[in-house]
């Protein structure tokens, strides 16, 4: 493991106690940034000219493969819903560390996709490379100009997040996925299947998100509150399904990096299958139910949960009143599209994971045994 | 959450003092039962009559999507692997519940591939049906005769393990393994790219699978030394790679389901990504490295979890100095070609959960919150 050098210089930090709140703060503006240049919403068009994506490239794509690590992999499963819902492509979504030892079988029409923020993440590289043998196109999503993702790829996407310095990654996380669903309204539009309606009303849902992100934060005093409550927390279960069940394994992550708690997330149409035997009054459980197509199914498991003794912190729509009834506590988000919901729902759980550690007395920014960008193998 | 009718009757478990106990035990039979009839070691032949494939047919197959829950869904993604690697069509692994509600893209030649131990699954009967209503080929692995699951299928192999009481599932999941392995050489075989030697090697490999299962089992007395001084972890870190990172999910899962210890599955590749937080000495770390073409990696990945004062124990072929000196304490198998080796790996962590539940005390076939077929959402 390598630690990048960075230089803990408190003004940096401005009002911040550390980076990575600061970095949860700065997603209104690194949001903003990710669609400046990028969205005409007069004529509801994307432009993502460092893709380099022609009419005829995208006509002839069969298959994307999203390869990455860590928080940057479950950006990817958000991903993978995006385009396959919007542009109908098949995704798969293969951790870089898997794919590059799997023989993984690439067809012509195939694109290998990777996202690392630091565009040095050694097995994502190698999953790159791997992908040029079997003649893959090859894209990133990268946050470090100059990189080596960048450089090895036939087009990209920068986030336009400026440097993140927190080791456990926010900002850099909700900016891929805003850049993977402008991707795939692109690819849809280039392939002629999105009518013109539709790809107005997905571009123009973009322009809420800089505002709805900075309405997130402004829940934090609550935030806090439910943080002091689950501050002795030695377990807890995150649950979501469809497209926000990535939200579930990063808030998790979240959690596990910088608090040590060991919180893990499940798909929660799994939770029958085994870790609801888990479930009592000792195990939070953190359920993602906003409003999104598996919002009825998602009420039904915290039922569940709450049958068998279990605490539940639900994150919800502003105003839900089912699910503020249904949970022990509520963490709030503004309603939105649903396909836009994860990048407003993984935001309380920033903060909640930010707070209790930082109520825990952790060294947030630089947690134990991690490395912001792992270099090595 | 439905209950199925059983009847506990002690006599039924002969020596054993649960029925997982026994159906562990009964491997060995579940296992040779599960050759007989399909293959044909003189020719090195596979015959599954029951899929009704014909050669046009699999030639026509440019994508499986394996669909499943809990353990079941862990079979899978060691299939992904059989299929890709001997039969180099690409495999998708999803949870059924997720599946179901996806709007999966499903092309023609696609296979819908469902495995189930009751056939009676309520959420992969409802994938089966999605992928019924999208024009795909549907085949399943079922264990119960006469199911669901096995009457709406186009094709099915019937796992041939008998009535299975445990609720955390054991030969079920051994079975469709093999049954994976052999589809994948059937596969590969019917559509004219396995050269003949490779196969009647593949073919022969099965072989010895019973009698190997068998030498795993003797190991228990080791296996039930290392649940008593497992039995009062609170959390434990299965990690694994390639072939053998399914099985760090399903020694976890079964850990999880039985003895309400917070196991957790994770590919050992993204450790350093979030999950090496985690490690102290509180934290048992079971690591699966066994003769398989990760195993320097996973070597390595023992030495970086030694380095941060972990308790590794580690799944390892008979014999291996290395690895035994590596380790804190060893659970060992047989050697085994690669491909096979999940068939093994997994037995001692089913003895290891078994051992760590029953010197907890728990119900150890009836754990709570937990029905044996999950046929309601």
């Amino acid at each position: 493991i390598q630690t990048i050098n960075w230089d803990p210089i408190a003004a940096e930090k401005g009002e911040y106690r550390h980076f990575m709140q600061k970095e949860i703060h700065e997603q209104v503006r690194s949001l903003t940034d990710t669609l400046a240049g990028r969205v005409d919403f007069d004529k509801g068009l994307i432009q993502l000219p460092q893709l380099k994506l022609t009419a005829e490239t995208a006509r002839k794509i069969n298959k994307i493969i999203i390869t990455a690590c860590g928080t940057a992999q479950h950006a990817g499963l958000v991903g993978k819903i995006y385009i396959e819902k919007i542009a109908r492509i098949p995704v798969e979504v293969d951790i870089a560390s898997e794919f590059r030892y799997r023989d993984p079988i690439i067809q012509p029409g195939t694109v290998v996709l990777s996202i690392s923020q630091s565009g040095e993440t050694a097995d994502t590289l190698a999953a790159m490379e791997e992908g040029r043998q079997k003649g893959a196109i090859l894209w990133s999503i990268v946050n470090a100009i100059g990189s080596q993702a960048m450089r090895v790829a036939d087009g990209y996407i920068s986030m336009q997040v400026g440097p993140e310095i927190g080791v456990a990654s926010t900002k850099a996380f909700t900016a891929p996925l805003v850049d993977l669903y402008m991707l795939a309204v692109l690819l849809a539009d280039l392939r002629g299947t999105l009518p013109v309606e539709q790809r107005k009303k997905l571009v123009n849902d973009l322009r809420m998100i800089p505002d709805l992100a900075g309405k997130c934060l402004e829940h934090e005093p609550e935030v806090m509150s439910i943080a002091r409550d689950m501050k002795d927390a030695r377990d807890a279960l995150y649950l979501g399904r469809g497209i926000n069940m990535p939200i579930a394994y990063e808030g998790a992550l979240k959690l596990k990096e910088i608090s040590y708690i060991h919180a893990e997330g499940y798909p929660a149409g799994e939770m029958k299958h085994g870790p609801i035997a888990l479930i009592d009054k000792d195990m939070p459980v953190i359920a993602l139910a906003p409003n999104d197509p598996w919002y009825e199914k998602m009420a039904s498991q915290i039922e569940q949960a709450k049958a068998r003794g279990g605490k539940v912190i639900a994150v919800a729509t502003e105003g839900d009143k089912n699910v503020e009834h249904l949970a022990d506590s509520c963490l709030w988000v503004p309603s939105i599209p649903w396909m836009l919901s994860p990048v407003l729902t993984v935001i309380p759980l920033q903060m909640l994971a930010y707070h209790i550690a930082s109520i825990r007395g952790l060294d947030v920014d630089q947690p134990r045994n991690l490395a912001k960008s792992v270099t090595v193998e």
